[in-house]
């Protein structure tokens, strides 16, 4: 009997697999093609038949596949009864809600698990970890847990909400980097260097997030008015981006879908409302 | 003869006046309303009948209005020789640099300036102010121009930096706050607080600007080769985010431009590229 069962290693199963190893635990590892486990199986892992046999190895049970469907496929076959599930296979919140409904319906205890690094990120102190389920489940888990980073947190006993955290994060940062690799496009066509940009605006650019705070504020209030920086003052600014785009043969497309949401918000009577009014737009009713 | 004159007169432009006049300058004022004036003639301010008059009374002649047509009309009655203009006014870089061969073409000195904070951040020592234009000038002004923020810095002898700086911080933020507020839309949605999402996911988003430096490293050496973190997994993972947000109704055409993006940079065979490599769409060619 080892103590933690790792099914799927792709990079980031490989690579939570690994974590459990240096801290120390006897791991059992499953993967479809069998090879992908000959590096953890050098460092001291079980290669198991089956995913039967590898549930059956330990109480702890990870899975990172491809696909909540492949993730409920695999499992179809082992007893779970007795066993914790952890789940870190990407998907929707509906598809963990059903892959914890389904595996303790058969006997298992289910948690989430979403992880906020690459691959060579598991492991260290910095890393987040957003998991959810029963708070008995993850504290009977925790020291394991603990070692696929430090700033591992149950965030909700639902199982539906690291998924949707994790989301959130990479939202926004998708956000941000499409807002950032415009910017670049704009500067490099000037002729200036992007990281001497950043060293210059690195104070401002660090304040980008010590705004939200105050943006998640007013949107779990419902409340939009402000003072200052209101939507009024940030139309004018959009325009001279869509104008210098358009100057510059760079896209305007992207600075115009951002004139466009704020236009729309002004003109439907939010001129004095904060950025965070926008909200209003993406809930799309 | 008073040390600093200030032109324009709206949020931005009081401000400006009133950090002068609290640095103990004597400033002299004009706005087209002339009772804009007033509480920073209660403050100690001297009211210029014209912009005639205004430009003659300081050797610093600070300009905030709206729209830099706007301020070459209003200069074009003043004699500029031996003045130093300072103009803030927003706008594209082209036009701050028109305004900066009009007036040195008169006899004046030039500055950009772009500040980064909205009117009541004026003056705080972590306020930003890039500016642009040649460095003796800007040295010659530097205790008046500290007044205006902490984090003032020459970052061009070109007048048009400051403006590109500026949009490619905000462009930055407005992505930033786009993506967060889809992202607020999915979390209230599902009836989570954004609050509580920022308290748990606060290391998380305080990295998202962390990646930019590498970012910017790639775009400036045209290298987008990258071991982990590459187009190809995103894709996934932008693919979820379009699933959620059609399964509850919010906005999908947002993240499906992402997606879009991603999809398009895959299909020209860059799946193994960093993200970055998208600048190359912001681009346009």
């Amino acid at each position: 009997m080892t103590e933690v069962t790792v099914i799927g290693l792709g990079e980031m199963g490989a690579a939570l697999a690994a974590a459990f190893l240096d801290g120390g635990h006897a791991v059992t590892v499953w993967n479809r093609t069998p090879e992908k486990a000959d590096p953890l199986v050098a460092k001291g892992a079980r290669r198991a038949d089956d995913v039967r046999g590898a549930v059956a190895a330990s109480e702890l049970v990870v899975v990172s596949v491809k696909g909540n469907d492949s993730a409920l496929a695999l499992l179809e076959s082992a007893d779970l009864d007795g066993r914790t599930v952890l789940n870190m296979t990407d998907g929707t919140s509906a598809e963990a809600r059903r892959v914890a409904a389904e595996v303790t319906a058969r006997g298992a205890a289910y948690l989430h698990g979403q992880i906020m690094t690459i691959a060579p990120g598991v492991g260290h102190p910095d890393a987040v970890v957003f998991f959810g389920g029963r708070a008995e489940v993850y504290e009977r888990h925790a020291p394991v847990l603990a070692l696929l980073g430090g700033r591992g947190t149950l965030v909700s006993d639902d199982p539906g909400v690291p998924t949707l955290y994790g989301m959130a994060v990479h939202g926004t940062m998708w956000g941000t980097l499409n807002g950032f690799l415009h910017a670049a496009a704009l500067l490099t066509d000037a002729g200036l260097e992007v990281e001497r940009f950043l060293e210059h605006a690195d104070a401002s650019m660090s304040a980008l997030v010590s705004f939200l705070p105050s943006l998640a504020q007013e949107v779990d209030r419902g409340e939009y008015a402000v003072p200052f920086g209101a939507l009024q003052h940030h139309l004018p600014s959009v325009e001279d981006l869509v104008r210098e785009s358009g100057d510059r043969g760079v896209d305007t497309e992207f600075p115009t879908s951002t004139l466009d949401l704020v236009r729309r918000a002004v003109a439907e009577g939010h001129a004095t409302d904060s950025y965070s009014r926008l909200v209003e737009h993406f809930r799309g009713r």
